[in-house]
């Protein structure tokens, strides 16, 4: 899998010592070489208030001796992924998985070709499709999500990272990543943050192309998740996932996940939708200097356009509240110089 | 709280580029200086072939190129807790916390005074409460860990682990954590492992000391886990713990909750008694080189003997495994120069 934090944009602002240095990294060694020209921080930002609150955020919390100075450890960053990290249309990606993944074994096995909703799906039959209801659904989950263990998966949902890809823009579905959010984590690691995915994804399923596709390791990936069996299977000690939902990490989910596999409260968070509101509201609970930031899809051309009537990622009461409290709200259109990373 | 990795004999292992250089750090800089005394690693650990076990798994996942070699970001330890990095009696040192916070509401409260269990904890009746029984121990742990705010529990905690003094060594708890454990975990952590704890102790108790007694932040901390309840109090976000159970970080839900939090095998697993069996079989079920390693409580004299027959730390079925497995058995009596930090 090609990685998408190999763009050239990117390269150029964090691989090099000086580069470090300009993004404010604390601890970058002075320089003995002359100076090279190093584009500024978050290239693909335009100039103006929102990426202006980033800079200015990032400067007070890592002031030492400042009123607002964060200790290092304490630097936690916490991002949303469907649709603030990579696209989520026409569906939540991890839907197309699951639809790909039945098709599969439905064309594989007779039985199942003959039993919904495989039998739609195989037939490819929208009007059906749209119609499933949560027995639907449960079933889809079950046959595409469970019942295997967690290295057979993880092997599967490889595959099709490596393989699908997306109707719209023709490019795998891992490259569908935000360049200016490539950018954000890398430049608030540089300057000492840890960063967290806290999705209604699938924990397991992100955890696959998370390192790859945004430097982001499996421990610091939160999500949905299914139940798991401990299983001694030939003397070799395997996990089996099963159909039982664990946790469901969206809206209030997210803060107690985060609670829970944290343990502190993000300085920073970044959402797109009203499933992020109190994981929003969370980390602007705490004292100090806060970051608040909501993704707004207004950009039908390069991307999507959706917000208060959407299926998918409405974003409505986390729009007033941003409004109201002064978060940084992100139009795609005005804010991003691009969307995707260059080809 | 003073921090017990600030003993003399640690310092000088890991703080010193040189130390860094001795204990194996791939990427410290060659040095200019003249070479200075330094101790070897594991300074507390006698020599022997446990020690050596040791350094020897170290050496082979950390050579570049070895045919057992572990990129850095694979590199996962966890560790149990009680009676693998700190001492487990007279009792779990978590209840005696529950205990001592009991009887400070108690004292406090003349309603709760008159009840159960309250009242025998209050007149210190120990015939009452060895009989305490599963109504008795929710009663407990609803009045001691729910109730409240995260941030008014870690408070509660942290005014505890300052001022409580354990009954036989006259020393807070905090300090009764293994010196050569400690020893071991920046040893882990100077050769590129991430280093975790695995614990059946409620995660949010143990996050209040984890950072300062053994240099692992909150978010490298599972446990077993109550439920909490996301809230807006005066306008702020908050959690409030609630007395339902969420997690059982015991046995089974070890490895369950390592994927869950890390989702990583880990390459070596450190625990001391049968409720770290699956934990340690899941370690050993990864390829490659692993490191499985079990505290063998043998040592009454400067500690606590206790194995088979014990209802704290029960080690039975994993001492059995463990010997017909050939993981590494540790006699704290002969494996062990030392057991707590210097005062």
């Amino acid at each position: 899998m090609s990685n998408p934090f190999a763009a050239p944009s990117r390269r150029n602002v964090v691989t090099s010592a000086a580069g470090l240095t300009l993004l404010g990294l604390a601890s970058a060694p002075a320089l003995a070489q002359p100076p090279v020209l190093i584009p500024a921080p978050l290239p693909s930002w335009n100039e103006g208030p929102n990426r202006q609150a980033i800079l200015d955020f990032v400067a007070r919390v890592t002031r030492e001796g400042g009123p607002d100075f964060v200790p290092p450890n304490e630097r936690i960053a916490t991002f949303d992924n469907d649709g603030t990290l990579w696209a989520e249309n026409p569906m939540y990606f991890q839907g197309l998985f699951a639809f790909a993944r039945a098709h599969e074994l439905a064309s594989k096995d007779p039985v199942l070709a003959q039993r919904e909703p495989f039998k739609s799906i195989l037939a490819g039959d929208q009007a059906a499709i749209a119609k499933f209801g949560e027995h639907e659904i449960a079933a889809l989950m079950a046959a595409t999500h469970a019942g295997m263990t967690t290295e057979e998966f993880n092997a599967i949902v490889r595959r099709w990272t490596e393989t699908a890809i997306h109707p719209r823009f023709q490019r795998r579905y891992v490259e569908l990543v935000y360049q200016p959010m490539l950018e954000l984590l890398a430049y608030l690691r540089a300057n000492g943050f840890k960063t967290f995915i806290v999705s209604g994804g699938g924990v397991d399923f992100m955890r696959v192309f998370a390192e790859s596709a945004y430097g982001i390791p499996p421990e610091q990936v939160i999500g949905s998740s299914g139940k798991t069996k401990f299983e001694i299977r030939d003397g070799r000690a395997v996990l089996i996932k099963q159909a039982d939902i664990g946790s469901i990490d969206d809206k209030e989910g997210k803060p107690v996940n985060i609670d829970l596999h944290i343990g502190r409260r993000p300085t920073a968070a970044f959402g797109n939708s009203d499933g992020d509101l109190a994981m929003l509201q969370y980390a602007a609970g705490g004292p100090g200097a806060r970051l608040m930031l909501i993704v707004h899809h207004d950009d039908a051309e390069r991307e999507y356009a959706y917000d208060r009537q959407s299926h998918v990622g409405r974003l409505d009461k986390a729009l007033d509240e941003a409004t109201q409290r002064n978060w940084v709200v992100v139009s795609m259109k005005r804010d991003w110089r691009t969307v995707f990373p260059a080809r």
